[in-house]
This record gives structure tokens, C-alpha cells and sequence, in this order.
């Protein structure tokens, strides 16, 4: 059966141009970045222009870095728990409230919860229906023991785009570093680290289209930050371990194609997200998660009434369809979805919804298959489901 | 110029079949193990068996489980740093002794510098003349408040195999849970977790001619350890983050390939690390670091007295071989190598050592290339250097 994949957020396919970088590292281009012969010197000099490239990308600026790092979890834990244990060593004891979001990915979200736990209290701020922060909650709860605020560039499950220049103002009023996940951000938004009043920022590497292992912190010179944990001096110290420079080239290279292409596929996946949403909507009880507009090209969230996600999912597959219904990061719980149960969406309602997100070989025939296949469904569901009023069917 | 590599330790090209699978992975095989559709089902099909693979390889027994991490850095640090703050986190207060020795790679070595800064007393056990952990030395520190010992397999730089079954003996009779670091060792010697009395055990995937940015750490399920990082409930909930199944994949492909090879791999490597020893111990005043055959078969570590060994290395380049002093991991580093001066090496002639690795593409030329070459370089070195005694040339 043909394969109509939807989950892109979850795990994407390189593009062969990057595969084959990543492999000629691999068998001929090996080097140690620390070994001093001629291997390791043109090991070390890919790796400082693969920093400088992806510096320069994000518009880091003069005062900008990159430490690289094994993806996206880690370089959230090192720019936050980082940055905590970096004011637990210095003896700073006022400045212990932090402020995020409600709806952080996981590895932003627990590393807060951890915090909590040890020694520091956290806001964590609301978001209105359309899954956008709360500015005004923000200029209420900002105080002088802020030490830190982290909240996303865009949300993996609902797209949403952040006011991201709006909070990196209030930060800058009160002098507090403004860190951002812009895992599911880069690539989709052009991110400008000056512009936006970015202290630190979190990428991965995948969710461009680059191998899985690997991902980057940005952050500025002036921020201190404490290594997750110990070893050799690479990476200016803050990340101890061998550089994985295949992965940083087929990263870099990753980069190099979104950029290109970035206007067109851009445009492509938004005409393609927009049929999905026009579709979807035309089935009765059926409501868009997130802003309409306001949320990055390829991310599609949408609830259905009175049916259960997860076997939405199972009759999708039967169809050669492949999807979600929340953060593949988090698809063990049976829990609903933190990012729209924090959006009001009640628990039963969230459970109902079903996350499409778009990629580089979606083509229209997918969506056209997803469109034909998925009304049936959903009445079929809703017919065997205890939770459909029985009025429903009669309008 | 022909490249003639001596440098396997820093840096290790991969198998075309490595590179083809995880190629494969990257393009085509991509899932997320945590996602529940078939793609995810199969992606965590694949990360099990992986798992079982490698447990059924090192022999780990029915406790055995593996964690997928970056590397060997992260494995050491996840089994040390997160072993003491899972005893810090349970209040344990006595258990506060920790047992390492002096010859450890810089990923355990800083960990219990750290440590040492954090509460905890830690002995660095001495090593002989040939780099074996001194067991009397162990006998007489080990106590009732000591939490763990941490001895390494084998040592990277002069490749000495520890007596690892005597020390876990020791271990085992006081109750204290034994971590290995068998990065070095693992590929180049049979090891058998059970039989080696081992509770935890730190595996590199390069060091096998897997991908770099991958790694596993081995431990009995009895073992508590906190993670170094927060995040999605992935690995047991000992390491958040996607794993990266590409690069897990090519891990297991490559030991794989080094199983079936083994004997005839380690009967080609010995022989040529001892037409090594034997040419290179012909030039005057020249010693082996370490002992000359209870030693990993693809380490040669040589030194020569009144010589610097960068120098060396720089004439060894232009002759086309590139090789090491030390660990690359602290290369950037001028001091003599730790290990060495553990070894009871002076530090002037530790910096006259010449750290040769073999590897799967080491040829019966490069070895004669090198005996050719090396010869008139240290005799030249040696002429112009003041520290060379002048009845040297004499005789």
C-alpha cells in the first residue's frame, strides 16, 4: 500500500544531497577537530565554517555563538539548566524566578518542572484559544528575581508564531535573557537573532531536513551557562565530547537547501495546508487548533467532536495515511494534549484532534487522498461513539 | 601525497555497509520510535532489537539493559555524575567515596574532579610502570562509605587492559557497584559483562567504526541514575530525546561486522603492532609505554628520549603520516599527558611518545613507510635539540 506520510514533525527523511555528505564524512572526510594534523585542521576548519554559516544564517551577530550539540533536547537543557546552575554557582541567590510557557515542548516544559524542584519558582503563562502568549500576563508576572524567560519561537503541535519581538522587549526592559525553542520554528520563519532580541536559541537539525543525533545552541557571548556535564574542552567548554562533524556538515548542508528553497516550498506547503484546512472544516463539528494564518507553513491541527484521536488514526493507516494526534515526543501518555487542553480546549474535545504536518515530498495527491478518506471516517466513528449526542445526526 | 593514517584513536572511518545502512535509515527507513504509527512501530522494532544486539554481544544478561546517549562522554557521565545524584537525590549522606583511577580518559577523569568539588572524596588509584592498576592500592582504600568504582577497560593512549575481574572481585565483596569505561576496549578484546562482574559500562560506536554522535551505556537494571537531562520519557526515562535511529542502526551494523572479523582482524592488527614495536624499539633510547603485549592489538605508544613530540608528529606529516602525542580529546593542551606521568614517566620524556593506532586500513606499507621514515627524524630531532646530552652521539 502506498504510504501517505503526515508526520513530519516526528521524524523526517534527509534529502539525498545530504545523505551523501553525511556519508563521504563518514568514509573519507574523517577527522578529529582536536587532532593537530593536517586531518584534524581541516576537521576543525569545516567545523568552525559550518558555526559560522549557521551563525550567520540566524543573523547571531558579532557577539553570537553556536555550540553544537546532540539535537534539540539537549540544547534546550543546556541554554536553561545551563543557565540556572550557572547562577547556582556563582552564589546568586535573588534572582530565582523564571518564566515560561504553558505550552513548551516537553524538554523546555520538564526542565522547568525540575527547576521548581530545586530551589526556583516558575510562571508559567497562559495562552489565549489561538495557542498565542498572554503579553499582558507576561508584564504582570516580569519582577526583578526574573532571571530568565524561555518561550518558543513556534509550537510543534499547533504552529502557532509566537509575538516573539513583543516578549524579547519586555525582557530587554528588565534586562532578563530571553531564551527561544526554535525547533519547529527554523526553516518555516525567517529569524533574524538581532532583530528579535534573541539571547539564546535552540535548533535542531531534523526538523530541516538534517540527520537526527545532532542540533545547536545559539546564544551570546555574555551569557554564562554551566556544561551539562564534564569531559574534553571542545565546544568552547560548554559541551565536552568529539564533534560529530558529519552530522554538523549534513546539518549545515540541511540548511543550505531549506534557505534556497525556502520562498517556494514556503509558498507550496501553505496552498497545501490551506486546501487540508478548507477540507477538514467542511466536516460538520470541526474546529482548527491554533491561528488559522498565524502559524508556520506546514502544520495542520484540527479537532473533530465526539471521536477519539487515536482511533482516527488506526483507520488513517488503513488507508495508507500516516499521522498524529499530539507530540510524538509525548505519544506514550494517554494523556490529551497539555498544548490544547492550555488553549481551553476541553480533554474531550482535544482528544479528538488529529496533527498533519506537511514535508518536502507531500504532494497534492496526499492531501486529495486524505480529503476522500477522512470524512468517513469520522462519520463512521462518530456513529459508533457513546459520546455523539444522538440530535447530531439528524441535521 | 599518499596520507598514511596512524591516527585511528582521534577519528575512525566507517565500513561502506555502515555508511549504506545508515544512508538507508536516513532516506527511506526514517521513524520515530515513540510514534504509534507503522512507521513508528517499526522505527521502535528496529531501536529493541538494536538493543538486544548489543546486550547479547557483551554478554549483559538477563538484568542487562542499554541506553542509547551522543557518545562515549555522555555514557561516562551518565553512568558517574547520574549514579551520585541519584544518591544525593535518595539523601544517602555516607555513601560519599568514590573510587577511579589516574590513567582515565578526560570524560571520567573531570567527572570526578567535579565531583570532588561537590561533596564527594574521591582516591585516583595509582598505576605501575606499565599502566596496570595497582590492586593492593584498591584493597587498602576501598571502604564502607565508598559509593563506586570506576575503573576503565582499557587505556586509549597506551592501550593497557586492566585486570577488570580482579577489580570487580573487590568490588563485588564490599557491594559497591564497578563502571567500566571500555570505550577503548570494546571491538579490540572479548568482554563479557557477567564473567567481568560489571555493573555499568560505556560503549563507543566510532571506536567500533560506527558513526560518530552515537553511544550506549550498558547497566543492570538494580542500578538507579538520574539523567543528566529532562525531557520526553525516551530510554527508560534515562535520556530524553529522540533517539536517533540512523546512526543506532550503523552502531549496530558496525559491531556487527567487527564480531565476524575479530579473530582475523586482531591476528592482522598484533602483527603488525609488533613489526612496530620491534622496528621502533631499534632506534637508541627509545622505550614502549605500557606493557608490550597485554595490550589492546591496535595501540602502539612509543617514546624517545630528548625529542619533543609535536615536532615529530609536524616531520612525520611531511612524509605524509599523520599520528598523535596523547589523546586527541586534550590535545589542545600543552602539559604531558596525564597517563603517562601516572605512569611514572618524567614529563620531559613523556613529551617525546609517539601514539601510533591502527586500523582497519593500516596496510603491512604504511608500517614499513613509517620504519623507514621515523628513524632519521628523531636522529635529526635529536642533533638539534639542547636537551640531548652530547656523549649521546658517541657511541
Amino acid at each position: 500500500m502506498k504510504i501517505h506520510y503526515f508526520d513530519y514533525a516526528s521524524a523526517r527523511p534527509l534529502y539525498p544531497q545530504v545523505a551523501e555528505e553525511i556519508s563521504s564524512y563518514f568514509l573519507k572526510g574523517f577527522g578529529n577537530p582536536s587532532s593537530i594534523h593536517k586531518k584534524g585542521r581541516e576537521a576543525h576548519a569545516r567545523l568552525e565554517e559550518a558555526r559560522e554559516f549557521l551563525l550567520d544564517t540566524i543573523k547571531g551577530g558579532e557577539e553570537g555563538k553556536i555550540v553544537f550539540t546532540s539535537g534539540a533536547t539537549e540544547s534546550n537543557n543546556l541554554a536553561i539548566l545551563g543557565y540556572c546552575n550557572s547562577l547556582i554557582k556563582k552564589g546568586e541567590k535573588k534572582k530565582r524566578h523564571l518564566i515560561t510557557s504553558a505550552i513548551e515542548h516537553v524538554s523546555v516544559y520538564n526542565v522547568f518542572k525540575y527547576l521548581e524542584k530545586n530551589g526556583f519558582e516558575v510562571t508559567y503563562l497562559p495562552v489565549d484559544k489561538d495557542g498565542f502568549v498572554k503579553l499582558h500576563a507576561l508584564e504582570e508576572v516580569v519582577k526583578e528575581e526574573t532571571a530568565l524567560i524561555s518561550i518558543m519561537y513556534a509550537n510543534q503541535e499547533v504552529g502557532t508564531i509566537q509575538p516573539v519581538k513583543e516578549i524579547s522587549k519586555i525582557a530587554s526592559e528588565y534586562n532578563i535573557p530571553f531564551h527561544t525553542d526554535a525547533a519547529a520554528a527554523f526553516g518555516r520563519v525567517k529569524i533574524h537573532v538581532e532583530n528579535d532580541g534573541i539571547q539564546m536559541m535552540t535548533l535542531s537539525s531534523n526538523d530541516v531536513y538534517g540527520p537526527q543525533g545532532i542540533g545547536a545552541l545559539y546564544y551570546r557571548d555574555h551569557i554564562s551557562f554551566e556544561p551539562l556535564f564534564q569531559g574534553g574542552p571542545q565546544e568552547f567548554k560548554k559541551r565536552p565530547g568529539t564533534e560529530a562533524l558529519p552530522l554538523i556538515m549534513g546539518f549545515k548542508k540541511a540548511v543550505e537547501i531549506t534557505i534556497k528553497n525556502f520562498e517556494k516550498e514556503t509558498d507550496r506547503l501553505k496552498a497545501l495546508r490551506d486546501k487540508l484546512f478548507k477540507g477538514l472544516t467542511e466536516i460538520p463539528a470541526s474546529f482548527i487548533n491554533g491561528h488559522p494564518t498565524k502559524r508556520v507553513p506546514d502544520n495542520v491541527n484540527v479537532r473533530f467532536n465526539y471521536i477519539e484521536g487515536e482511533a482516527m488514526l488506526l483507520h488513517l493507516e488503513n488507508h495508507g495515511i500516516l499521522a498524529a494526534t499530539g507530540s510524538a515526543c509525548t505519544s506514550d501518555s494517554l494523556q490529551a494534549s497539555r498544548v490544547l487542553t492550555s488553549m481551553g480546549i476541553p480533554h474531550e474535545e482535544a482528544h479528538g484532534s488529529l496533527q498533519l504536518t506537511l514535508g518536502k515530498d507531500t504532494t497534492e495527491e496526499d492531501v486529495t487522498h486524505l480529503l476522500e478518506v477522512l470524512p468517513p471516517i469520522v462519520e463512521q466513528l462518530r456513529r459508533m461513539s457513546p459520546l455523539t449526542p444522538e440530535a447530531f445526526f439528524e441535521n
